[in-house]
């Protein structure tokens, strides 16, 4: 077991993620050891972290951690892993960094990446370059159950990963309609690897993960299931996926939580209308009425919103190799964007959504992708197009 | 039978509304008795309206239709008369005339007053001062009826007037859920008042006719229902609305139309989200995720829409007479309009629109109304606040 990995597990337990302190260190480029020394002597530098992790500091369980994770048939996988999710994770959380969302205020302080994640199954790598979030309430209808089932049925086998949360009602279809079509599904849990909620879905993991699917975490083993760590897993949910869409959800589900996250990741949120007169689509219809989510009917909705933002498609693929200049290499959604920046001086992204036709959050993100492309220059608040020669 | 009225019934008979020519003769001043005239002699001024009168302008059948209309309880309505829905009318083609509406291309040569509405039934004073149109497909669901029965029962007791257009299906569920409550309802007809269409709803009519109700159409006795009068009637039922909700519509179903007209004419479009595995909900969700309707799943939704516009509504007429400035009148819909421009300056409608989270024609509507209060000033395709002293 290397030093590095121990001071990991080190970190893991004494510091509950999300951690915006440790965050901190991270990116300021401390690594695990040095952090994990700095924890045990209570060193000055901590800053906010040295409260964080005063009662904690002195655990010392990383190999107890890590056994228990191996007698699951799980590990620790850390930022220093090459099947690590730092692309996903990079984009989501470099979204949040921005602040540019205008969803993020009430999930400020827990939007950072996780600082480790306690996976069982085959290595994470690839695993999320094209994954969905479907997510809905534990008491779904025949409606919901049958949606949930023709969504997935028409994205698993499009080389599509299915992320849920493991509960009961619309995250069981999802994972167990994946499974049936052979395709490959994620459960985010909200407790350590050797805990399993809920415990009827015993079996259903298990059969995920000898599927190349996977169970991953942020909390290390023993952590028990409880509220805050279902908001917090939620938010996993959103960030490893490029959208994610909820398909029946009451008022107050906390699906809604997962749908409010991929708002503030800048992910694309999505759901599904249905009868008004069921409790059941409540939610969904008041994120659609305050076009907080995109509405979607069907697996083809979500692919077009999904695909357009760049993500792997062998017809993309085939048309940017052929494409003459950087224009016509843009998705459909990219060109909207661009079409909608003024062809003299800036506008400002509100402006730009607008006549764009796009919701401001997925607008933001597409300009940030044309930014990193060089074909934008943003000035304070507003964007113009950069000479293109 | 004063000649005025002999005029306008022959104006009637010669030229099918809604003609665009005869409608600029009107506005430039000329009144019935002289276009009447001009026409017959195929006077020089009459520019567009000559050759779109060649064929019939020597028919003489004044007294023959309104003898044909009196023969059915009907009689002819026209812009000299006190009950002439003259409010409604100059709303919401006024609105078309602003060039305003982002939708209205399509429409641009039908979005004209009509010359003339014969009616069955009492007089139409007061009838659309508080009217919504209910539409939708004939072929409905049973989901779709109990829907549409559970908003009319929603509207009608609160003196809202139910407008359809008498067809089968939604419509006809309208219809009698608003008489079943005692409700006042109104039939947009694509045909003449002599002519019944469809022939199975001759008793429902004359229920309606008898309640307060009425039958109304632009189109003189003996004129059958064709295609194209069936777009021209969907432009009445949406401009006599407030705001016009389709409670089911497949992909190609003439409901959506009448919702493309609530557009063009400054009125708010809604739909009604249903199943997706439902084809009778597929042109409803096409419009909402195109933005281009409020989702809407209860008759408090829409009134919470319509009711904000400043129509008759004993709570804010209370606010009114009390209030002790201008902004404390304003609805919530034209404070959000109002709070969203700058403090100094301009901005464009679109701007204000995102600022103000609301779709860009309601924004519009909502501008020029807080115009028309003195309370903002145009320039160009800018507005700005006025000086409130």
């Amino acid at each position: 077991m290397s030093v590095t990995r121990q001071a990991w597990a080190y970190l893991n337990r004494v510091v509950e993620g999300p951690s915006r302190a440790l965050q901190a260190h991270l990116q300021a480029g401390r690594d695990a050891e040095e952090l994990a020394r700095g924890i045990r002597a209570r060193a000055s530098w901590l800053g906010p972290l040295g409260p964080e992790t005063e009662a904690r500091h002195a655990w010392q369980r990383s190999e107890e951690d890590l056994a228990a994770a191996a007698l699951v048939g799980g590990r620790l996988v850390t930022p220093d892993d090459a099947e690590w999710p730092a692309d996903a994770l990079d984009h989501a959380f470099g979204f949040a960094a921005t602040g540019l969302s205008e969803h993020l205020r009430t999930y400020q302080s827990d939007a950072v990446a996780p600082h480790g994640l306690w996976v069982r199954g085959p290595a994470l790598t690839g695993a999320f370059a094209q994954a969905v979030g479907v997510v809905g309430t534990r008491a779904t209808s025949a409606y919901g159950r049958k949606v949930t089932a023709d969504l997935v049925r028409g994205l698993a086998p499009a080389q599509w990963t299915i992320l849920s949360g493991g509960a009961l009602g619309v995250d069981a279809v999802a994972h167990e309609t994946a499974l049936s079509v052979g395709g490959r599904t994620v459960v985010v849990a909200a407790c350590g690897l050797d805990q399993t909620y809920p415990k009827t879905h015993r079996d259903l993991f298990a059969r995920i993960v000898d599927s190349d699917g996977a169970v991953i975490t942020e909390y290390p083993p023993g952590t028990t299931p409880q509220r805050h760590r279902f908001l917090t897993r939620n938010r996993l949910v959103a960030a490893l996926s490029a959208g994610t869409v909820v398909i029946e959800a009451g008022w107050r589900s906390g699906a809604l939580n997962t749908l409010s996250w991929a708002e503030a990741l800048g992910r694309i949120p999505m759901a599904v209308p249905g009868p008004v007169t069921s409790a059941a689509s409540s939610g969904c219809h008041a994120r659609l009425r305050e076009h907080r989510a995109q509405l979607v009917t069907s697996a083809d909705d979500i692919r077009a919103l999904l695909e357009a933002l760049g993500s792997v498609d062998a017809e993309s693929q085939y048309e940017l190799a052929f494409a003459p200049d950087q224009i016509q290499q843009l998705s459909r959604n990219e060109l909207r964007v661009y079409d909608a920046l003024p062809l003299r001086g800036g506008a400002d992204a509100d402006r730009i959504a607008t006549a764009a036709g796009l919701p401001l959050p997925l607008t933001i993100h597409l300009l940030l992708d044309l930014e990193r492309r060089g074909m934008l220059i943003r000035e304070g608040n507003d964007w113009r197009r950069a000479g293109l020669g």
